[in-house]
């Protein structure tokens, strides 16, 4: 007889894993390497080391280890907040009056409120271990920066982040979140960097963008000694540090014999669906199983489903290698939506090789929608999710609308990345009825196009 | 050999109690009753019903009853955010580097963010049982609105809150999240009400209280047809409710056999302290353990510690029932200091007779040292505490400095009950200098007790 599912379920913290699981060497197209845009030759370790520390690195290039050990200090501190709970949506299932069974992997139990924290204990380990003094960053929502803040003050490191302006602006409280954890943070494009001077002569009045504060954090580290660049999505590195999360889910759900139909994540640079898929995907690139993967992205920053498939920088000002990635060019500067994690111009290498291999689907959502979709589930299941998780919650709900009026009886999964407590002033747009849609036209796609580096 | 005690302690969703336990029964000296200030008689189950829904009106007299079933429905929304983690404290008790072994039961894990939501679920389930259209109610620090507000939202009740002034404008993303749950909400004083007109014809500055924002929910309970009001601290009832963190508490630690020497929790009304300890308390009170159970206050609003235990209003306005209590008077007035949910002139009865008798004890402690301690925590254990919780954290680090001196193996078990993610404004000032300490003067104090009422 079937156990019983109950609301939440908690792995044991025995059954936290050991090791992350590195999806790329479970494929057989790989995605590209990245690019030196000086020799226009494969990124060396060499090179990568002068970004990012040592071990990082090497987990960079490495498409071949199918699993690497998680080091003890970062378990440690896992321990703190994981395993996180993969919940069983009954009160939602029941309200949809839908067949599907809907679960939901909930990243927001921990103060970064999000998933973000699972790679940031891990580049602070690592920075710590090779005996570094800080690390910079940016980060868009604010998320990124809190957790890797979290995890600075936690190994003892100085922490300098790069906050995109309109998140800087709508988020006053997230900045605070991070002085508590001992972070410095800037708004950026700041006149502390040649980049973010350059951006903002040309452009004096932008909102910022994650790709430019990129660049700005890039630049920093590399004028200090003894400091590193730490990023909080599309590097496979982090795709690896986020598997956690899709290992847990699945352990969970085969523990009560769960067999799923669909798995649903929202993505801006990929780092949680790339995570939350990696033993599903892997398991269908085996031939073992077989699911659908949805990536959600908004309207405004159609990345996947309208983008182009090339090589592209990965920030602003061109100061990093270039990826070969679902792209809408490195100059396209999305309108300021109010999932501030989703408004990044390309998607992780693993992903868009997966979505060209038609692994994957994408589609889009509309703002506007997604709130919708974020105050119904609050109101159900109680917790309150960040705008970009929000996208998920969509996905979900139309694919559970769908069940009912075929009865098909799915298992859908969903990615809920974290919590809205710091998204209030969007919502209060959304209450007042003052947000509005945006989908750039083709002329704007175009001029993001144009902007692709010729190799 | 003893169970190795991980990170965190979760107890199954089939051990979450049954039953609520009900303190008063194991007391040989009852709390006094509520008093009608009208007849000067004891309030019997029909007035208070006038205020509160029926049952809860019958569980607040019930002095007798050491049990009560919680329903199917509260403990189905339960399941939604408990069993709530018993934390082990292991990287602050290696930094401290104390022998004492510190526990936390961290009740923030939810979209309330704290305690509250324990309490509001059983009071809207009550008030939708009987009928009813919506509940009236008052919030502080915001914690106890949005739990009212979520729990409304979740059995379809009206929610209507009075938001103390001071916190309203130190919280403005607060009210949001009430909204997202359908609530409405008004600061307190407002001119919606006799008794806050009066208030503010009287004191135009006013920073508001607890205690006003108390009598304009009543009055709006009253003036409406189908409404109750609900109350989120002091009375019997949401001890009772609360009760569910210590049963959970004292369950996880005997699992794993842990004997408790101090019990530790921040008190304004009493809500969290009168849960946390109820089982241990009973222990206590039946001579079968002993324990140091201490209550942490702001020295700007010292209830217990330099308070009289005497019959007084439980509002500002004087339209609620007498309640014997120790008290500053109800027309003490707090210092806006930032911990919203500890600025409430009385406290719980049942506290009170119990530190009466000498069963607990009682500490101030100054704002600024709470936050220091908010601060060094966060940056050990992740979680970044409310202000409130932050009282008893204080607490338990000087008890584990304590046992360092002594060397004494104490084991702490402290209420963290919830997160400061909505009181960032109170960090910021504390991070820039901006904050400073208040104590009444003995003048003051003697103007609240000079309004104290003479039966």
């Amino acid at each position: 007889m079937a156990k019983e599912i109950p609301y939440k379920i908690y792995l044991s913290e025995n059954e936290l894993p050991n090791q992350w699981m590195n999806l790329r060497a479970f494929m057989k197209n790989k995605p590209a390497p990245l690019i030196n845009p000086q020799t226009l030759q494969p990124m060396t370790q060499d090179e990568l080391s002068q970004i990012f520390c040592d071990e990082l690195a090497r987990q960079e290039l490495d498409d071949s280890t199918e699993y690497i050990d998680i080091p003890k200090e970062v378990r440690d501190f896992y321990k703190m907040y994981r395993p996180a709970p993969l919940v069983r949506a009954y009160c939602l299932e029941k309200t949809l009056g839908t067949p599907a069974h809907i679960y939901y992997k909930f990243e927001g139990n921990n103060t970064s409120g999000s998933h973000k924290l699972n790679s940031a204990v891990a580049q602070a380990y690592y920075a710590k271990q090779q005996g570094l003094k800080g690390v910079t960053t940016e980060t868009g929502a604010g998320q990124w920066g809190t957790a890797l803040s979290m995890a600075s003050a936690y190994f003892g490191l100085d922490c300098k982040v790069f906050m995109v302006k309109c998140s800087y602006e709508q988020k006053p409280f997230r900045r605070e979140v991070m002085r508590t954890y001992g972070a410095s943070v800037t708004p950026s494009p700041s006149l502390t960097t040649a980049v973010g001077r350059k951006i903002l002569q040309e452009f004096p009045n932008t909102s910022g963008s994650l790709g430019c504060a990129i660049s700005e954090a890039v630049e920093t580290a590399a004028s200090l000694d003894g400091y590193r660049y730490a990023l909080g999505s599309v590097l496979n590195q982090v795709l690896l540090h986020q598997s956690i999360i899709g290992l847990e889910t699945k352990t969970a759900l085969d523990q009560y014999g769960v067999k799923v139909d669909i798995v649903i994540g929202c993505a801006g640079g990929g780092s949680n669906l790339g995570g939350l898929i990696a033993p599903f995907m892997a398991e269908k690139l085996q031939g073992k199983a077989d699911y659908r993967i949805i990536a959600v992205e908004p309207a405004s920053c159609p990345t996947l489903t309208r983008g182009k498939y090339a090589y592209d920088y990965c920030d602003t000002g061109k100061v990093c290698p270039l990826s070969k990635m679902y792209t809408l060019g490195s100059g396209f500067i999305p309108a300021p939506t109010h999932a501030g994690g989703l408004r990044y111009h390309g998607m992780t290498s693993t992903l868009s090789q997966l979505y060209d291999d038609k692994l994957m689907e994408a589609r889009t959502v509309k703002q506007t929608e997604v709130f919708a979709a974020a105050e119904y589930f609050a109101r159900i299941e109680g917790i309150l999710p960040a705008p970009e998780s929000a996208h998920a919650i969509k996905a979900a709900l139309d694919e559970a609308e769908l069940c009912k009026q075929t009865g098909e009886k799915k298992t859908i999964v969903f990615g809920l990345t974290g919590t809205g407590y710091f998204d209030m002033m969007s919502y209060e747009k959304f209450h007042d009825n003052k947000m509005t849609d945006y989908e750039p036209s083709e002329e704007e796609l175009s001029k993001g196009f144009a902007g692709l580096p010729t190799l």
